[in-house]
């Protein structure tokens, strides 16, 4: 049973976290350092971008993970230390002052980065805010955690949960920083998950890897893969349950609640992407297996005319047709169905890849809400996958077209 | 020599076409059915989208120039003849009022639709309008068949070149609706082409086919590739050359004449792109083999972060980077050179993947122009491609926001 909680990434027990203005970014009211820390040792698993140009910071958090263990999350944003020729001493700086201050190795440091890439990142305000970061560690601290690793996000994604391993109770919390430059591929997105649930190294790893391909990796904002995507949990055991060493219904339990908490993370991700007015979310059904059904959920998540359609509210179901059709998927546009769905209604457009009559004023009220379902019927088997997406909006543009200076 | 000529896809011997308003479209002012007239048999050559979601009028001309001839394009505007029960019967409807109308076969007729799709075309307007088109014929009708294939274009594409086999002259001539659906794969583009050249269909097919891989395929405005693409050529043989049968000097020669021509339109198309201000070139150099060269020049190209941070005039390499990273080619980051060129100006902004100090000033007068070029070198060979894009614009996203209703 899993049940939503408070907290964020300070919900599971031992877990305490801090995001300060230490004046990597110039706007002062804007955070842009932040730290989760547990108290005690926490084993660490990660994916990383498929971006063969890759952060900095990545290439130092994998080397620091590599024996399965971790205990401090840092992150800045404002500067993705990325395509800088020092970018790696400036991360190991940065493990090292913290750890440090910490009192702990700096091998047990995670660092991430995120912002603008092929700018220096200067040390100094890193080094002189690491201080008060550690300072301002409290278990209160996820939201201030949540808001340092916003870029052009408008809204702090953060979640909790509780489950259930083998009758003890285990939390869960989750932070994510989204926005632009979100297209996953085969890892990622920058997410930090921590958890008091006992796990091994191995089964905290392929937990992740086996959710991120049906959660961040079915997220696209813009098409881009970002060069320094990262999803890192801590799990430091602290809840007392029997550790998971193997599969069987403990780790049915994990993988239930991380995929709750991702799944979450993943709508409020794409729902905040940048210019963004509506979540996008594209189920689709029928298709011969799953593959195929992950293919033209993201080609139509990505069409940009696709996009374009639901931020006019337009029900323009040709361009979600037109989307399958170049997927590359094998289909059979004679057996395509395709409704819309909200809050207000559903509304069918195609039935056997024809259009069907429908009322324009329904559909428009039905694509007028902030969450809109694409549903696609493939009627070639049983392969089903879901994707989410965004509009595409004027502000998109605004964001991106003077983003650097 | 390649010289350009006036008279678009008239400028051949033979040759003569026509673009009318026939009531497809509402709005009266706006032609919407184009025809293109061979007095003579021509042989005939087309490539098609590789969509799996095909319009219906592809269907059909696929068939008509199976035998390797054609006399006549019919095109209209406003409709995509795509995704409707009928479409096929309504595509053929077309070539059989029009051959009736020419007194030829109804197998010689190409027909193409670009439009909406998924909604049904009526055969009414059509079929009136046909004695008119077929009545309008003449030898400076280009310019309005290039009227009747817009849809969202703001310009007319249309070009001719004259070019010499075996001492004889030659003529081509063309024309070219773009603006969105842009993003070609491995064939297409709604593109008509005409010449007076004697060539062999096999030949002809042969020069099509291999002159789109660098060129239309290398266009991209939105990424979404349209059910609807076609690039079609009628050659008469009027200009009396010895008929080119296999490859040699007039193979070279007719080769040249139509990059020449396919360039300026892949040019047009792209500066011409939804909402487009500016037309993006990116040449790439130094690739270990063409292949990379073209999957990184295009990947660059369709990047929305690279597109919205040209429309800002904005040089923020770091995408172009990032572009180069996901786009799966084989490169090293650590010797990638990149710079923005344009009539102001050259700046480099990157050596060897890190920043290099540049004028913002020079940099963005040289992004303010209208043409800008894109030089990637990645010091790993000798392949080399070019790609051409647009910069995405708020007007992309008015256009496309509302484009149906």
């Amino acid at each position: 049973m899993i049940k939503v909680i408070k907290g964020g990434v300070c919900a599971a027990k031992g877990f305490t976290a801090s995001g300060i203005h230490a004046g990597i970014r110039k706007n002062k009211t804007k955070k842009d350092l932040s730290l989760i820390y547990s108290a005690t040792p926490a084993v660490a698993a990660s994916v990383y971008t498929t971006n063969k140009v890759k952060g900095a910071p990545l290439t130092v958090t994998k080397a620091h993970i590599a024996d399965g263990y971790a205990r401090a999350i840092i992150c800045n944003s404002g500067n993705a230390n990325t395509c800088n020729a020092n970018g790696v001493e400036i991360a190991e700086q940065t493990c090292e002052i913290l750890a440090n201050e910490l009192g702990i190795s700096a091998s047990d440091v995670v660092v991430a980065s995120t912002g603008v890439i092929g700018q220096p990142l200067d040390i100094t305000p890193i080094a002189s805010g690491i201080p008060a970061l550690v300072a301002g560690l409290s278990a209160d601290g996820s939201n201030d955690a949540a808001e340092g690793i916003m870029t052009t996000d408008t809204r702090k994604k953060e979640i909790a949960v509780s489950f259930t391993v083998g009758g003890v109770e285990c939390k869960m919390g989750g932070i994510a920083k989204g926005s632009g430059m979100i297209h996953p591929n085969m890892a990622t997105m920058l997410v930090f998950i921590t958890t008091d649930c006992k796990i091994s190294p191995k089964m905290l790893q392929k937990a992740l890897s086996t959710d991120v391909e049906n959660t961040f990796n079915m997220v696209s904002v813009d098409g881009d893969t970002s060069t320094n995507d990262m999803v890192t949990v801590l799990a430091n055991g602290e809840a007392g349950n029997e550790e998971i060493v193997a599969e069987g219904e403990g780790f049915t339990a994990f993988m239930e609640a991380l995929n709750a908490l991702t799944v979450f993370l993943c709508k409020k991700i794409a729902g905040d992407g940048e210019g963004a007015t509506k979540m996008i979310e594209c189920r689709v059904r029928g298709a011969k297996d799953v593959a195929t059904a992950k293919t033209v959920a993201k080609s139509v998540i990505c069409s940009s005319l696709v996009k374009a359609a639901m931020f006019g509210s337009d029900a323009n179901w040709g361009r979600v047709l037109c989307a399958i059709g170049y997927s590359g998927a094998d289909t059979d546009v004679h057996k395509i169905d395709v409704s819309f769905r909200s809050q207000k209604g559903e509304v069918q457009v195609c039935a056997y890849g024809a259009g069907v009559d429908f009322s324009e004023e329904l559909a428009k009220a039905v694509l007028l809400e902030e969450e809109i379902l694409i549903d696609i019927l493939l009627r070639d088997g049983e392969g089903e996958s879901v994707a989410w997406g965004c509009d595409l909006t004027y502000d998109y543009v605004k964001i991106n077209g003077d983003y650097r200076t």
